[in-house]
């Protein structure tokens, strides 16, 4: 038996019709037996939480056809991109994917492989000159392009513009792929619409990027515009949210943020993950007069640092993320455990045949379990879940700890049991 | 040219008309050339932030003839008894009080001699009874009581009833004294109203405790039938604060409490100071389930810990104040340096005469000094402004470390200058 098992590395804050066409053409190309999402959990790659919990975004992702949601644990999900993609391809790879689909914005597998190999071969020039751009105190992202665009410039071949946001992501799973020696296969799907980052909003297009919605429906605006631009299930869920209590941003933590580093010493603050350089020093020099969370970042903001580096920090600050906690997972690049956030009974199915394989514990109650990189995640949850008012009435779910995965039955399109 | 210098320990939260008669009680006694008064900071010995800042009851201080209003740094404010009293004593030894006036169920200064005498002389009995007491797991304030009424029933003499709070409090000023052979006279004033801890309210007497006038306030009702219960200045500044965004309570800064102990590791939480015998283990068992702070404190409740301790453990959370930085100062009982608050023209001119003879730096403006205790308060202070929501308007204060004291012309009753 040869199955294809797809896997997709994903947000989904929140699901879209984009998602979903991503999956149809998936399916109607790969012709999957099954496919695996690694989804990230209450806080996102750039440093934001998400609009809705993970177990909101788990029940989404089930209905729009998924088999099995895996959390992607704290320290890569609000992890630097390459960091990101380690973790979620080291996950895939321990399921079992036998192939990766991600979007991108050129659209085509072949330019990606030519870009690796520019880099791979030109290893050291790269490094030179990353090195010395970043001696001229610009940031990561913008000091990576500029060696790059050195390399690409005079090299033969087709390569990938990596200043798109999901070509840069996707070059990330090449290289991740590469580098463990995987033989998962990667497939990558044009996106859409106009660019991840477009803010702008068009009212009849059934495409939408999750910013542009997201800012929508930051902005206050109802919900109601967007019935075109979202599956049902999805619309639902955010309508109700909205109603009770409010889509989560950061300026609902913003507080929380302000009475941390308020109450902080600049010593102890230094050994929060990621702060480098001394910018505690800024932060704290800053903050006394900082009334929103982007006035604050504003405040701070440097050419060196991106406005999501000090996003992510700001989220390591509220979750009391410590480098001693976080720098050697983050650095190994590989995940310890599969955190079990939701299955149909296909994906049960699967996951009943492949346990007794599984080169690293499957977690499905966390009760049983104990690491050090599950206790960043529990902790990143319930401060997720208070801060956020998801700890209380009306929307009140089962504690972190004792949260069983959510079950779909996907032949009636039902959850089953406490989970649903 | 010999002077009365007349000293008073205070909290005024809020200042009341029994603080006044105690006043008027001291003038016509002991006739002072000057008052002065050593006041809490924003957080109380008993563990709650005050209702007002140390700025606003400055001013009620000033206009009811304090001449002085000196800062109890943090550490000794929110101290155990013996601690406040110490700290409190050596600031007013360093200023030159020649009296000590304070209130007490008792109101006679000899029985507190007697009993001095009485537990100096049976040393070694009374700490052995301590002990044991302390090992069958009941409370410091119990097992102290339990040693007193073991010595001070077998002894002849008048003995102050220690289980009355102003009788114990005074009876630590008096050790206090004794402890650091100051010269310093104390005298007693009986309390007119009855018990501090007397939660009912009796519409029609001119003095009610402090406690029964918070309790009132915070039950949401309107300041208006405190009018006979305070004097005019102090009236209208609660009741002005409770017109804009209302008076501070520990349920304002419960969700920030909440929110440092789910973000903490037991670790963490055991090097701030006060966290004893693990108790950090059921703080981190009981909070996330509490959704008041009454409640978490009812929660974590034992024979062991009196609620007072449990309160002041929970400032210590919230302001993150830890052992490495409070400990050694608060055992030692010394007050490195004089933080002024406010004062009148005839304080400002006392100031002038003693300041080249003062052994510690006194303090106007925070901005020129540096001292890792004064570092504590300047937190606390930030934190009480920015959680009671005093650094927004529309009652906006200049930040801690820019404030000059508070400066009152008390021939026409006027504040002086941006202080007023």
């Amino acid at each position: 038996m040869h199955m294809h098992i797809a896997g997709i590395i994903a947000e989904y804050n929140p699901f879209h019709n984009g998602h979903l066409y991503q999956l149809n053409t998936l399916r109607q190309t790969l012709r999957p037996d099954l496919i695996l999402s690694v989804m990230s959990g209450d806080f996102l790659q750039r440093g934001e939480p998400a609009l809705v919990s993970k177990w909101e975004r788990t029940r989404m992702a089930l209905q729009a056809g998924i088999d099995l949601v895996i959390e992607l644990p704290y320290v890569f999900a609000v992890g630097k991109a390459d960091v990101f993609a380690r973790g979620a391809v080291s996950i895939l790879d321990r399921l079992g994917a036998t192939h990766l689909a991600f979007g991108s914005e050129i659209g085509r597998i072949e330019p990606f492989f030519q870009t690796l190999s520019l880099i791979e071969n030109n290893k050291a020039r790269y490094d030179q000159t990353l090195k010395e751009a970043l001696h001229e105190g610009i940031s990561y992202p913008n000091a990576h392009a500029a060696a790059y665009r050195l390399l690409s410039s005079a090299a033969a071949g087709e390569f990938v513009d990596l200043t798109q946001p999901n070509n840069s992501l996707g070059f990330h799973y090449i290289e991740a792929i590469h580098d463990r020696k995987s033989s998962m296969i990667p497939l990558t799907i044009r996106r859409q619409e106009s660019g991840h980052s477009d803010r702008t909003f068009a009212n009849d297009a059934p495409i939408a990027s999750a910013r542009s919605i997201r800012s929508y429906l930051l902005g206050g605006r109802s919900p109601a515009n967007l019935q075109n631009k979202l599956p049902p299930y999805v619309y639902s869920s955010l309508e109700r949210r909205n109603r009770f209590g409010g889509l989560t941003e950061w300026e609902t933590f913003f507080p929380f943020l302000k009475y941390k580093l308020l109450s902080s010493t600049a010593e102890q603050l230094s050994l929060i993950y990621e702060m480098e350089e001394g910018i505690e020093h800024r932060l704290l020099s800053r903050i006394g007069s900082a009334d929103s969370f982007n006035g604050f970042i504003a405040a701070v903001k440097t050419k060196r640092y991106t406005w999501a580096r000090l996003q992510r920090l700001s989220v390591h600050v509220l979750t009391n993320t410590l480098k001693s906690e976080a720098r050697q997972p983050a650095a190994a690049g590989e995940v310890p455990y599969l955190r079990l956030l939701g299955m149909s009974r296909k994906g049960q199915n699967y996951l009943a045949a492949i346990r007794k394989d599984l080169q690293v514990p499957l977690i499905a109650k966390i009760r049983k379990h104990r690491d050090p990189l599950l206790d960043l995640d529990i902790r990143a949850a319930k401060l997720y879940d208070f801060l956020s008012g998801n700890g209380q009435p009306p929307l009140s779910y089962s504690s972190e700890t004792s949260h069983a995965p959510i079950r779909y039955d996907e032949k009636n399109g039902r959850f089953i049991g406490a989970g649903g």
